[in-house]
């Protein structure tokens, strides 16, 4: 295939974006008219842009990796949030995230200073939670909580978005919500990642809740809580990557468990993976030979 | 028996204090050197100052009575905290309370203003939940949270505890957490109620916490959030009752499904129960001829 002029390369990213959009991101078609006529990818949703930074015919080889060894650890959220957790217990989840290179610890506020103490000049970020689990609370107080998490070290927020509100048909009220949080986190220079609690939701409200978290400028959406009564399925990851798109982050959390749950939730469109049993789904990916 | 001197009352009302505090309020010894020689009685915590002001000889009377069929509402916060309550769920929570004269509607925190709005000039109270239901927020949240409840039109705030803090051995911690919410509620005219989450502590841990929040100066301590791995128990329920003495509230929340609960609940110690099935015990103990 020859070089694509620039307004080739655009139609070429228009039409991937398209198909992405209309069929969701676990493959796309035949794209004939650029020559790629053997081209049917899958492809890894978080990979996107790196894959449209190398070029269309490049597709095919960045598209079907799994994800390797070294970069399982990256995705996951090292979660700790149990109302019973000791100092001792979040030393642990520090100590453990530390030797394993996990994306961050999750733990609830009142956490949130010691691990940025002990994680300071690490790779390894301090995720914390807001609203959480029941995301009922004013939206004013949710600002002031993350703000004081910041303020102490969080990098990432995960806030629950107020369900009853969105079952209610307050799509404003439920987009001020998260907006308000975006605003803030975005200023202080941290993420926001969304919780809808999928297992309270069908799919009409799963898909609109993706959709209020997209126009209210949320970094992700993130399936479970893991405190109510289901946590992340690959039909939701695959229904929330559909109606977010390519350039959102998907966090699946709740019954993650090992390797081979954390693969699927990954090829179903999750970037980022929250769970308790971090250590044994690198452990098990390891000794199965897995990644 | 003859009348008391205001010395021999004093001394008589020490050792029932005495004797509260050492065997628990489900019955006090014989007090012999009184007259009361068959004086040995059951009392309802709730009563003991009305039992107390009306006199020693007639604690056998006020104390044997069941909780009349006029104020078993009024015993009951009647609760909606789920996640996915939505604005028509609060609305007939209320009209419910207000039917039946509950004590208050116990909501979360978004829910408020509404609640309060509605039941304006009623004697239905509005109680909402701060760091609910893990308890894990930095107290400078907890107090934030609860002042903007206040506002709202909240007057008794049920907070929870820091379990994780008092599972640490940081009694300092957990006493200041409450201490801050006890000043900041009766600072602004509200009450303040101590959730312990009892089903993740022992026996050793749930009396501590008590104490904590006794001398932190709550106005109740709490068993149970209703969204951890148990509800109350009458075990539980004495055991508090043992622990902070004759004069601070007890609740007794999650599993009281029926009138029975709630007299069991009463008579081990409790003065006032967190109760989502309020109409059905209402109704129960109407239907079925007790109360």
């Amino acid at each position: 295939m020859s070089q694509l002029t620039e307004k080739e390369l655009e139609d070429l990213l228009t039409e991937i974006g398209r198909q992405i959009l209309d069929q969701g991101v676990g493959s796309i078609g035949r794209l004939g008219q650029w020559g790629c006529s053997t081209v049917s990818v899958e492809i890894c949703p978080d990979r996107i842009n790196a894959v449209i930074d190398a070029g269309a015919c490049r597709f095919g080889v960045a598209s079907t990796s799994a994800p390797s060894l070294a970069n399982v650890a990256g995705y996951i959220d090292h979660t700790l949030l149990k109302a019973d957790a000791t100092l001792s217990d979040i030393d642990a989840l520090c100590s453990d995230a530390l030797r394993h290179s996990f994306a961050s610890v999750c733990v609830n506020g009142v956490h949130v200073r010691r691990c940025a103490e002990i994680l300071a000049g690490s790779p390894v970020k301090v995720c914390t939670v807001v609203g959480f689990p029941l995301g009922a609370m004013a939206p004013e107080v949710k600002v002031y909580e993350a703000r004081r998490a910041i303020e102490d070290g969080a990098t990432e927020i995960d806030m629950v978005m107020n369900i009853g509100a969105l079952k209610s048909g307050d799509n404003d009220f439920v987009r001020r919500d998260i907006a308000g949080l975006a605003e803030t986190c975005h200023r202080m220079g941290a993420k926001l990642k969304v919780i809808l609690e999928t297992c309270l939701l069908n799919d009409e409200e799963k898909r609109r809740a993706s959709i209020l978290c997209k126009e209210a400028n949320a970094d992700f959406v993130k399936t479970s809580t893991g405190f109510s009564s289901g946590g992340a399925t690959l039909h939701d990851v695959e229904l929330m990557r559909r109606a977010v798109g390519p350039e959102m982050g998907v966090k699946a959390s709740g019954g993650v468990r090992d390797a081979a749950d954390l693969k699927a939730m990954v090829e179903a469109g999750a970037t980022r993976i929250g769970a308790s049993a971090s250590v044994e789904i690198v452990s098990g990916g390891t000794s199965s030979g897995g990644y």
